[in-house]
């Protein structure tokens, strides 16, 4: 139920494909998120039809609204939101550390303030896999501590070894919880920007093993992005081949690609919905403000080079006059593009790596990328 | 290019066909409401399968946002919207007549605020027209003079005079921009709820045609039910049977079978979109408000009768969550149903025509809608 085969590689870049209850995920893949049990703004056969395999739901969001119970009772989050093709379920972790409301971390879990209610809530490793076992998807995602990306040494080695202590007794939990069969459970890899953690965090993992599949948290937290490609150069060697590797929270399109070069196998991010809500798009000529007073009449399309259904329905002075009157089709239309924006980089990277193209491909993307921004 | 067939009648009640250049209409139908050019949260596609044959443009926003020469230079708003079907326009009348904003009336035309600036803007009859034809629907609304359901014999003889004044110089004006076969204009019946004054106005009006259709306004603007019903009853058997008759700004899913009882071809409300916004459904079951804490764990679709794309996806207790947690996919499904629900309502409504069976169909569906209510 649970595998994952390399089809392709050129350097250290994969293609491979992910075989999950509910599908296989070719990869590189990019995951849209759906904070709420749908990708903000979209109806599931737009996300669909944009390409993507998975989608990530948010248990902390879904654990306060509309509750786990709920989502069991009504089947499961695949049920619940009509989406058909895999998913993935992050743990909490995330969202709880970077709250305004975080009250106290101790060893057994975190206390935080619902965004919601203002009601003091917790949740620990147990109750992050009792919440994710709930919501049913494929992927559950180990409960780990989040430091911010300019953490000291001292800080980032106690988050790290919290995190490792707590994939014990995720792991623990999920085993009593759900036959291996329905729901697979990754750890987090954690450490900050600091090699020596970051390996025996690696390394910690592979103690508590086996896996389907090992993420890289803590990324894209503040630290410079050049930081961030360091760390990937040296923790992603280190993770067994046969792993796939999801890094989590990014990103944008030069993300992707830059960590398709190092070995990435899996993305997600809320900058493609985020940005289309707010009149950003990403194309191959630049970023494009779509309220821009410029693109008022502009039959063309937003991106010329885009086939998503957004740019072959509609013109860009439309979509600029829908933003303008606040007509929320806009939102979804722009985050449409967006989406498919993202899940096509990692298409043409996966092709090119099939076609041993990819270090050429990479370069000339990332140089066309980068002139037009 | 603008012909109207009648296909079938029972008592009052009339199948029709309405051939305009973007195609053909069977009436009776439901236009739902496009005000910037698209039907407020939802994709074109989505009002084509919800089984629109066509849809109303609001003159007085696009007037304002984006203006009418944006929307000529991007090629009329079928182009610009990507709109396919058959599109009407109404005048601006209402709207400025209803705005607070409104400032001053005079013989020559309205002077009134925006809503978006705070600007003085006028329109005139002669400038409904140039709009109107830069706009470029298939069918244009002639410019009136709205007065509320309870204005007196005095006041709404002033507005209907008037309404017949301009209309000569709509006529003049739409006859001087745009050829007959790309464009027609209809004019609209007013005179409040005063017998005498309606049946004056359509007078003035059959004086000045030939007409491809006539609109009866003033409507469902204060005055109760039975006043209204009583005012089709008075006036529709006075307009000549070949003309189609569009009953405007109605209506709710009991006023469509009863404007069809008494001889009305088409119709337009923002209830639909509006009501879908706030998560009010109409159902055969009664009106039900979706964000209701007894729908949490609900499998049922909102209406277990219904064909739409909402109804046969997503349950309602999915719905009330996407209400709850805030996300505008909730917005456009409630507004998929409500507009399938009325034009489903024309397409029973006609169907029992052709059959022979309207009056045995309306009389059941009027007693089970009311009983649910």
């Amino acid at each position: 139920m649970f595998s994952y085969r390399i089809e392709a590689t050129t350097g250290s870049a994969r293609a491979g494909s992910l075989t999950l209850p509910h599908g296989t995920v070719q990869t590189p893949a990019f995951m849209p998120v759906g904070t709420h049990g749908a990708v903000r703004g979209l109806h599931p056969a737009e996300v669909e039809r944009a390409g993507a395999q998975i989608i990530l739901g948010n248990t902390y969001h879904l654990h306060l609204r509309p509750g786990e119970d709920v989502v069991r009772t009504m089947g499961g989050l695949h049920r619940f939101s009509t989406w058909p093709r895999p998913m993935l379920t992050d743990s909490g972790g995330f969202q709880v550390f970077s709250l305004q409301g975080l009250r106290k971390v101790t060893e057994q879990g975190v206390e935080f303030v619902s965004h919601i209610d203002g009601g003091i809530r917790t949740i620990t490793p147990e109750s992050a896999m009792e919440i994710q076992v709930a919501l049913g998807a494929d992927i559950a995602m180990a409960f780990d501590h989040v430091v911010p990306g300019q953490a000291t040494h001292e800080h980032a080695e106690e988050g790290m070894e919290r995190t490792l202590r707590w994939l014990s007794r995720c792991r623990r939990r999920h085993e009593e919880l759900v036959q291996p069969s329905v729901q697979t459970l990754w750890p987090i890899i954690q450490g900050g920007t600091h090699p020596d953690l970051r390996l025996r965090s690696l390394e910690g993992i592979l103690e508590r093993g086996p896996w389907t599949g090992i993420a890289i948290g803590g990324l894209s937290v503040g630290e410079p992005k050049p930081v961030m490609h360091r760390v990937l150069e040296e923790i992603v060697p280190a993770i067994p081949a046969a792993q796939p590797r999801y890094l989590m929270g990014v990103g944008f399109p030069e993300d992707l690609v830059e960590g398709i070069a190092r070995g990435v196998d899996l993305f997600d991010c809320v900058a493609a919905t985020r940005n289309g809500r707010h009149g950003s798009a990403w194309t191959m000529s630049g970023r494009v403000n779509v309220r821009n007073a410029s693109n008022r009449t502009s039959e063309a399309p937003l991106d010329s080079d885009c086939d998503c259904e957004t740019c072959g329905r509609f013109s860009l002075g439309y979509l600029r006059h829908l933003f303008v009157a606040q007509e929320i089709l806009a939102l979804r239309l722009v985050s449409i593009h967006n989406i498919r924006f993202l899940i096509r980089v990692t298409e043409l990277a996966r092709a090119a790596i099939v076609a041993g193209t990819f270090a050429e491909w990479s370069r000339d993307w990332l140089d066309r990328y980068h002139r037009a921004a």
